[in-house]
C-alpha cells in the first residue's frame, strides 16, 4: 500500500532530478509543499486529469511560478495527457518543451494560468474565484467550483496580493483558498531579512478565515482545509514547511531556492528518504496511486455532464463558455455608426465609448465592466451593468476601488475562468500601474479589455502626474496587445468591435475634451480593423504631404490640412487609430496610406517614441519630449505647441 | 482672538474659492482635512516657513496630493515664501503657476515631494523616515525629525501602501506618522462600494501603532498625535472625517470630492460657517496667527544652526546633504577602467556592475544600496555595505524584500531626504512593477539608480514571464531618465560615472551571461557620456556597412563586422550605451558616428520598438517581435535569429 509521504517523495524527487537535469531551476519550493499538494490533489481538489477542460473543475492556481516543477510533477504523475510522458520532464526548462521555465497557460493543461511575476496567479485566482460566482448567478448549479491557490513569501510580498485579498474579503469569496508556502525563506536569507508582518493578522484585516498548520503534517493539512471549505470567507492556510525538504544539508536555507542541489546532496537525498530509485524513474505502486487519484473525479465529471446534458440552460451555458459574442451583435454597431454618421455627436471619445459601451452591453451579455474607482469620469457604467454585490453575483459592474493592478489581473482570472469578456477603466497614465498584469493579458492571449481614459496633455489642468507622455509607446512596444487611440465616436466603436473579436487584450486611448465627428460618411465596413487609412485624400490633384495622426490630433491635422492647401499643397490626413492592426496589412497598402515619397507629418499630444516607424528619419513629430504641465488644455496645446500651425509649418520646412 | 476652528476654515474657504476660480480641482479632502492640519501645523510640526530648507525640519508629505489646496493652503497662510503671496492661489491650476494640479516638488518649498499618483506620497515618506534614521546613524543629534504623512483611501488601497508599510513596520520607523483621511466616500461613491477592510487591524499586523479619532475635534487629535510621537513604533491615526466639510449641501458626499462646488453652495457654505469675507480674503488677525505658527519652529531652528555651527562633524554634515560625491571619487573610476583594459575579463555586466560598486561605494560613502530579494542575483551588495537592520540603521544596504515599487518610492523619499544616493536592484523585466515610482524620479529628477539585471532573452530558463521585451523601449520613452545597457566593464563603470553626475534617475540594464571586454585599450575619457561612439571603425577603407548594437549584443555586432569585412566589406561597429545621451550630442556627431549614407543594422535582444530612430525606415533591426520562451541563452539566441549572420545577411540584403 502507497504512502501518503511515499506520494509526496514522488513529487520531490521528479523535481530534484528535472532541475538537475535541466541545471536549472527551483526545487525548494515543490520539495517544501509536496506534502500540502499531495494532500489538495488526492483528497479535495475536483478534477479529472483526463478531462482538463471540464468546466466545473475546481482551479489550481501555482502562484509561486518559480515552483514549476511541482505542477509539471502533479500533472505527470495523476495523468494529464499532455504531462503523462515523463519525456515532457525530462525535457524540463528546454527549447519547444512544454515543461517551461514558468508555467505557462497554453503550454500544459495544467496551468489555468501564467505565473512567475509573484502576486499576479494569487490575483488571478480572485478573478477565478469571481467568475465563478457571478457564473453560478447565471447558471445555477452548473458552477459550483473551488480555486485553489499556492502561494509563496514573495507572493504575499507585492503590493498586488493585497489588492487582491482585500477584493476577495470585500467579495466574501468563500470558494477561494489560499496555501501560503510559510517557509521563512526568500532569496536573500531568512524572510526576517525583510519583513515581520503577522500574514494571518493581515488577512484577518480583509474578513478572511485564516488558519497555521505544519506543511508536513497531511492530516492537520485535510483537517485546515476541510474547515476552510466549510467557512463562509475566502481562506488563507499558513503551512509551515521547510524549504527544500528532503535535501539533507540544503533544506531550510535559501541554497535550495533556485538552483540545483548537485548530485551529492540528491544521492544523500535518496538514502535519507529511502528512495533508491533511479532520476525520474517511479515505482508503479507509487504511479499506480498517483494516476488514481487523477481520476478521482471521473465519476463527478461524469454526473456533471449528464446534468449538463439534461439541464434546460444548456446551450446558454455552453454558449457563454465557447462563444460569448451572441450572433447579430454587429448589427448593434452597424446601427451605432449610422446613427452617429448622421447626428455627428461633439463627444470625448470617453463619451463616445460609453454610448458605444451602452450598445455593446445590451447586446453582448459576456461583456461585463468595471473601474478602478473612476466611473464617473471613465464613464464605464451602462444600464445593462448593475453592481456586482458581496450579496448579489449577478450584477455586471465590478468596483475595483483604487486598485488598477489588482484590477487588471482579476480580468485576466475572469477571462481565463471562461463566461465572460471582461473590460476595466481607468487614466490611461495609470496603465503603468497595471502594466506587469496587462503583460499577462498578452502573453495569454486573454481577451481584456482595457478603458484607458484622459489620454494625453488634453487632461488639462491635473498636471504632469497624470498626462501620459511614454504611456502609448510602451503600450505599443508590448507584444500581443492592440493598441487603439480612435478619434471619434465611429472610430470608438470600431476599435471595440476590433478588440472584441481579437483573440488577446485591447487598450481603447480616450480622451478626456469634446471632439468633432469625423466620419461623417457612414460605412459598413470597419476601417479601424486595416489600423490606419486614408481619412481625407488631398484636394489638390497631387499628394505632397501626408499628416498622420491617432485620436484627438486627427481634427487638429484636419485643420492642418486646410492651412497647407490654401497655400496650394495637396495634403491628405491619416488616421492611424492602431498600429499593431496596421502593421498586418500589405506593404503596397501600407505605402499607399503613408503616401510613399510624399512628406510625413505624425502629430499626437503625447510622447514622440517610436514615431519614426511612420515618418522616418526626414519626416517629422509633433508632440510632447519631456512631462507635460499643469493648466487648461487649450493652453497646454498652444504651450507645447502642439497646433495645426506647428504641423503645417513642420511640412513647410520639408517641402 | 482667533480660534483653531476660525483658522481650519480659512482653509476651507481658500480651498473652495480656489477651485471654484481654476473650475477645476478636489475641494473635498482639504475640508475635510482642515482640521486636522490645522492641529499638525499649529501645534506639532517642526518647521520655519520663512527657511524650507532647514535640513532638519519635519516632513509633511500630502499622499491624497489631488487635496493639493490643503498644501497650498498652509503654505499661503503660514507664511512660505514662495506662496506668501495671495496670487498664486488666485492662479491655481493655471498654466505657469506655482500652483499645479498637483504639488510638484520644485515648484513650490512645501511640496517635499511630488504626489498625484496614488500610494507613492506614503512610500516616499517611508524613504524619508528611512533616510532620517540612517543619517541620524551617521550624524547624531543633528537629525531629530518626524514625517508626517496625509493619505486618503486612495493611498491605502494601492498596492504599493501595502508594501511600504510593511517596511516601516519591519524598520520600526517611530517617527512616521500617518493620518488617514477616514472619510468613507471614494470617486464611485462610498468606501464599502470596494472594500471592507479593516485598515487599523492591517497596520496593526505590519507592527503599526493605530489610533482612531474624531477628525474635528481638535483636542482628540492633538492627543492622538502627541501618543504617536511616544510610540516605538510607526503610528496610523484613523482621523474619521466628512470629506467637504462645510459645504452644507455636498459634503460628505462624492459630488465634492472633485469637481467646484458651484457659487450657490459656497455662498451657503459661507453662511453656514459665518464667513462673511469675500473670496481669498483672509482676515488680518487670523491670517497674523497663522502666520506665527508658520514661525513657530524659528528659535529652534536658529538653536539648530547654532548646534551645527559648532558640531565637529558639520563639515561631513553639510557635504552628504549637499554634494554627496567626495573629491577625487573619479581615480576609483580610471583606477578600475585601467586594470580592465589591462586584465580584460569575461564577466556579465551584473558581475561588472558588482565589481564597479565595490569600487564606488568604497569611495563614496553617500551611495547606499539594495535590492528587491534578489542581491545574489542582482550582485548589488558590496563589502562597504552592510545591512541595514531595525536595530541599527548604520548600515548601507536595504533588504526591500519582493517589493520593487515599494522599493523604488522609498528610493525616491531618501533622495529627496537628502544625504544619500541609493541604488536598487531587481531583474530588468519587473521594471513593470516600479514604473510609476521610477516616473516620478523622473519627473522630480532625483539621483536614483536602476541596477535592472537580466536585461533580455539571453537569461535564457526563466522563459519569457522573465524575458524583457517592451521593457528598453519604455524605460527610453519616459522622459528624463538616462537608460544604459553597457557592453562590458569598462562601459559599466563608465555608466555609473556618467549616473552618479546625472540630476536624475538611471537604469542599468545588464547582462546575466558573461560577455567578453571590448573596451581593451583604456582612455581616461568615458565614451559613454556620449551615448554612443564607434567602437570599431571599418578596418577596410570605405565603410558601407555600419552595425549599432548595445550591451551584449555589441560583441555579436563585431562578430557580423568580421563576417562582413571577410566579403570585404567595410564595417564599423557602433556601441550605444545610452540613446538620451547621444540625442545630447550634435547633429555632426551623431551623424559620423551613425555613418549617414551607409546600410545600417542594429541588434538587441530585446523588442525592436524605437529603433528606426537610428537606422531610419530603411534599415534593419534584429531583435525580438514578440515574447520569448524558456530554454538555455545560446539556443534561443539561435532559435530568434539573433545571430551575427543574420546581422550580416540583413546588412548583406540591403547593400
Amino acid at each position: 500500500m502507497t504512502s501518503p509521504a511515499e506520494m509526496a517523495n514522488a513529487i520531490r524527487f521528479l523535481t530534484m532530478d528535472a532541475v538537475e537535469a535541466a541545471q536549472s531551476g527551483h526545487p525548494g519550493m515543490p520539495m517544501g509543499m509536496a506534502d500540502v499538494a499531495t494532500v489538495l490533489f488526492t483528497r479535495f481538489l475536483k478534477f479529472d486529469a483526463s478531462r482538463p477542460d471540464w468546466a466545473d473543475r475546481d482551479r489550481f492556481v501555482l502562484s509561486a511560478g518559480h515552483g514549476s516543477m511541482l505542477l509539471y510533477a502533479l500533472g505527470y504523475l495523476t495523468g494529464y495527457p499532455d504531462l503523462s510522458d515523463i519525456a515532457e520532464l525530462r525535457n524540463f526548462r528546454q527549447l519547444g518543451a512544454r515543461t517551461a521555465g514558468h508555467p505557462e497557460h497554453g503550454h500544459v493543461a495544467i496551468a489555468e494560468t501564467t505565473t512567475g511575476p509573484l502576486g499576479q496567479g494569487i490575483a488571478n485566482a480572485v478573478g477565478f474565484a469571481l467568475g465563478e460566482r457571478m457564473l453560478a448567478a447565471r447558471h445555477g448549479d452548473l458552477v459550483d467550483h473551488h480555486t485553489y491557490v499556492i502561494a509563496g513569501d514573495g507572493c504575499l510580498m507585492e503590493g498586488i496580493s493585497q489588492e487582491a485579498i482585500s477584493l476577495a474579503g470585500h467579495w466574501r469569496l468563500s470558494k477561494l483558498i489560499v496555501l501560503w508556502d510559510d517557509n521563512h525563506i526568500c532569496i536573500d536569507g531568512d524572510t526576517a531579512l525583510s519583513g515581520s508582518d503577522d500574514q494571518l493578522a493581515r488577512f484577518a484585516a480583509s474578513n478572511w478565515d485564516v488558519a497555521r498548520v505544519d506543511g508536513h503534517d497531511h492530516e492537520a493539512i485535510a483537517q485546515a482545509i476541510a474547515a476552510a471549505r466549510a467557512s463562509d470567507r475566502p481562506s488563507l492556510i499558513a503551512c509551515r514547511t521547510t524549504i527544500g525538504r528532503g535535501a539533507p544539508s540544503k533544506g531550510g536555507t535559501e541554497k535550495v531556492h533556485g538552483a540545483p542541489l548537485g548530485a551529492e546532496e540528491i544521492a544523500a537525498a535518496r538514502r535519507a528518504l529511502a528512495w533508491p530509485h533511479a532520476p525520474f524513474e517511479i515505482p508503479a505502486e507509487i504511479l499506480a496511486a498517483w494516476r488514481a487519484a487523477g481520476r478521482r473525479g471521473a465519476e463527478a465529471r461524469a454526473a456533471w455532464e449528464a446534468k449538463l446534458a439534461a439541464a434546460p440552460g444548456r446551450a446558454a451555458f455552453e454558449q457563454a463558455l465557447t462563444n460569448p459574442l451572441p450572433e447579430g451583435w454587429r448589427d448593434a454597431v452597424l446601427a451605432f455608426k449610422r446613427k452617429i454618421a448622421a447626428e455627428q455627436p461633439k463627444w470625448a471619445t470617453r463619451k463616445a465609448s460609453q454610448q458605444a459601451l451602452e450598445v455593446l452591453t445590451e447586446a453582448i451579455p459576456a461583456l461585463i465592466g468595471g473601474s478602478a474607482d473612476l466611473t464617473h469620469s471613465n464613464l464605464t457604467v451602462t444600464k445593462a451593468t448593475k453592481s456586482v454585490t458581496p450579496e448579489d453575483f449577478s450584477g455586471r459592474y465590478l468596483h475595483y476601488g483604487v486598485r488598477e493592478h489588482g484590477m487588471a489581473a482579476i480580468m485576466n482570472g475572469l477571462a481565463l475562468h471562461g463566461g465572460f469578456i471582461p473590460y476595466g477603466g481607468t487614466f490611461l497614465i495609470f496603465a503603468n500601474y497595471l502594466w506587469p498584469a496587462l503583460r499577462m493579458s498578452a502573453m495569454m492571449q486573454q481577451r481584456v479589455l482595457y478603458v484607458l481614459t484622459h489620454d494625453s496633455i488634453g487632461l488639462g489642468e491635473d498636471g504632469p502626474t497624470h498626462q501620459p507622455i511614454e504611456t502609448l509607446a510602451a503600450l505599443r512596444a508590448t507584444p500581443g496587445v492592440l493598441v487603439f487611440r480612435p478619434c471619434d465616436p465611429v472610430e470608438t466603436i470600431e476599435a471595440y468591435e476590433a478588440a472584441l473579436e481579437a483573440q488577446g487584450p485591447s487598450v481603447l486611448a480616450l480622451s478626456r475634451q469634446n471632439l468633432p465627428t469625423l466620419r461623417t460618411i457612414h460605412s459598413d465596413d470597419n476601417l479601424t480593423r486595416c489600423g490606419g487609412y486614408i481619412l481625407a485624400e488631398a484636394d489638390l490633384e497631387e499628394r505632397k504631404v501626408t499628416l498622420i495622426a491617432t485620436g484627438s490630433e486627427v481634427s487638429l491635422a484636419l485643420e492642418a490640412k486646410d492651412l497647407l492647401e490654401a497655400q496650394g499643397i495637396g495634403t491628405a490626413v491619416v488616421s492611424l487609430p492602431c498600429w499593431e492592426l496596421f502593421e498586418r496589412q500589405t506593404k503596397e497598402y501600407r505605402s499607399a496610406v503613408l503616401g510613399e515619397g510624399t512628406v510625413r507629418v505624425a502629430v499626437e499630444a503625447l510622447g514622440t517614441f517610436g514615431w519614426e516607424r511612420w515618418v522616418g528619419t526626414e519626416g517629422a513629430v509633433i508632440g510632447m519630449t519631456g512631462f507635460g504641465a499643469s493648466g487648461p488644455a487649450p493652453a497646454l496645446y498652444q504651450h507645447f505647441g502642439i497646433t495645426a500651425q506647428a504641423v503645417a509649418d513642420a511640412a513647410l520646412a520639408r517641402l
